[in-house]
């Protein structure tokens, strides 16, 4: 790995698709705070200072060391499969938090790679309390303000190969303070979906399958459950198609769902489950043998992951929109290169017909 | 010109960025009309069909046949500098209007070049017409639904090499009818802008010098007014840049702004000097040699067009959440090939670097 530390100016926060653009633009703003009472960064930062992150930490700190330790056992077994080091630029927030964003450009197997982490301290203001108050009964309605914290872990893999498949995760945290520090609201969000531009059965039964053994685990109803909310969330629907062949996605589970624990022991087990359900994917398909035109319509297939992500993925939008964002981190989720053609249609019969029939009607694969 | 006819499902509208795309979704709502009245529609068919377009026929027709002309000439020009020819779409809409799409293709000097005209005849619904109220007081606020009719040509270039300019266009004309056919609102709208990945200080003041040369002929007003409104307009907010050097834009101009024909007037001047000030650029930078870290150059401001187009264009995103409007016509202006490199700072001093401090700060050419 080469780290590099990022100037000052470009210490801006960010990297989690949902929520990190969300909480930058409000974290940006004024961080004063009563100065009588110790804010939940500082009172983190003297926790970790004293005891260090145990069982008994809050949820927060847990939540931060686990995708921080998820993280670099990725990016090495990425490094090991690629050959080729990621560039890792460390980032502070003044007032607490931080986060890595590690990309890996140009490879031999990656055409880009980045896993970012994103740990963020900030305030809430009435506004945004009013609108996660749809999702989150717990919030308090009567205050000018909330700390707020959250952390989260995401990551896009585009492989040069066309028969291999791009893949997204993001898994992440939020949690709400009250004045004294203790904990208001918190829930967890996240899923991890496929992008392939030639289908391979096996693969996607294989990442699916993954998927449900992991949910299966903690709740037998989850897989299809966040199987269908991933389908209708990953969907370009102005070509009406999915971007992929889907996964799993959800978002503001909180205590009506199950208690905190079991929630993020959920969360760890799909977190964990990442690596297994890629590698052998990638392993296999990194050096199949591809034509010129198979290269371009992957090329197509990456102007569509383009669109979805720029028209219609909420936290993309969000955040380019948020004046003084990082945008680079924002947008580490594009592809190096892709293509656009007008009018471009499949051949009858095709493998890439097939795949457009897959994703104009999403399929049950396990 | 190779000219080929659409399947009817494809046989829909768009192709002006701006309004076509909200005409789409307008005019694919029910067709229905007072039965005792004949349509706009109607009688401009009838009246082309006994007297042809005279000067003295209603602007829509006068608009219509001018823009018409004008697609073919520009469309001969752009054949003769590449050698290769357009792909034709001719489309009809079965309640009045249509269109020619014009495409080519990995020719010999444009990656992707897209002139279109787009006719369209249809009813705004009560809220639509409350939107436009708010920059033209003619329309009536009274009435369930208004026939209205549009008409425009756009243009998108995106050139092989390096060192020639991309260059949009766009000018439209939209009218709605009183029930008894006659005129209601009007007005006109349109611009152009040039995109250079390397600046030619001379290229891009003889473009903005025809541009201000057609202005001042109408209005000694015009160029500065409508350069800023262009500037305004074509900015990739999230980066804090222009899409490029900028040109002409306006909207909205009616009879508040000037009459009818005097503004007709000036939008036929304005389409008359698009040929003259581009073409000498194509032609002296279609050959000129280039490295390939030039060319990489390029394919990364290709990436802040489809982000400008994708995220900030108003008539795109419209269209795009429109459903079922014709998104082939609608992303026709991306270019066929764009990249994305996290953290590319072009070096201190070099030409890259020139460029992006003028998009930083917008230039006065002329």
């Amino acid at each position: 790995m080469k780290t590099r530390v990022i100037a000052p100016k470009t210490r801006l926060a960010v990297g989690i698709v949902f929520i990190g653009t969300l909480i930058y633009s409000m974290a940006t703003g004024d961080m004063e705070h009563q100065l009588d009472q110790p804010t939940i960064a500082e009172r983190d930062s003297l926790s970790k200072r004293e005891s260090g992150v145990t069982p008994t930490s809050p949820m927060r700190l847990r939540m931060e060391q686990f995708i921080k330790s998820k993280q670099e056992e990725i990016v090495r077994a990425l490094e090991r499969v690629d050959g080729k080091p990621f560039a890792i630029d460390k980032w502070d927030r003044p007032n607490g938090g931080g986060g890595t964003t590690c990309v890996l450009q140009d490879g031999n197997v990656f055409e880009k790679a980045g896993v970012n982490t994103s740990i963020v301290y900030g305030t809430l203001p009435r506004a945004a309390i009013s609108k996660m108050r749809v999702n989150h009964k717990a919030l308090d309605p009567d205050v000018e303000s909330l700390e707020f914290f959250a952390a989260g872990l995401s990551l896009v893999l585009h492989p040069h190969n066309p028969m291999a498949p791009t893949v997204h995760l993001n898994y992440r945290y939020f949690e709400t303070a009250n004045s004294d520090g203790t904990p208001n609201a918190w829930w967890f969000g996240g899923g991890t979906d496929l992008t392939p531009s030639y289908l391979f059965d096996e693969d996607v039964i294989h990442f699916h399958r993954s998927i449900k053994d992991a949910c299966d685990k903690h709740d037998r109803a989850y897989y299809s459950r966040f199987k269908q909310w991933c389908d209708d969330y990953f969907s370009v629907k102005h070509r009406g198609e999915s971007r992929g062949v889907g996964g799993i996605f959800f978002d503001d589970l909180d205590e009506t769902e199950k208690d905190q624990e079991s929630l993020f022991s959920f969360v760890q087990t799909c977190l964990g489950a990442f690596l297994p359900s890629y590698l052998p994917i990638i392993e296999r398909r990194k050096e199949t043998p591809f034509t010129e035109k198979e290269k371009q319509w992957q090329q197509l297939r990456r102007g569509r992951y383009v669109e979805f992500n720029l028209v219609h993925d909420r936290g993309t939008s969000f955040g380019l929109n948020t004046p003084g964002a990082r945008v680079e981190s924002i947008l580490m989720s594009l592809p190096l290169t892709a293509r656009w053609q007008y009018m471009h249609e499949p051949e009858k019969g095709s493998r890439e017909e097939r795949l457009l029939s897959v994703l104009k009607k999403p399929v049950e694969w396990v």
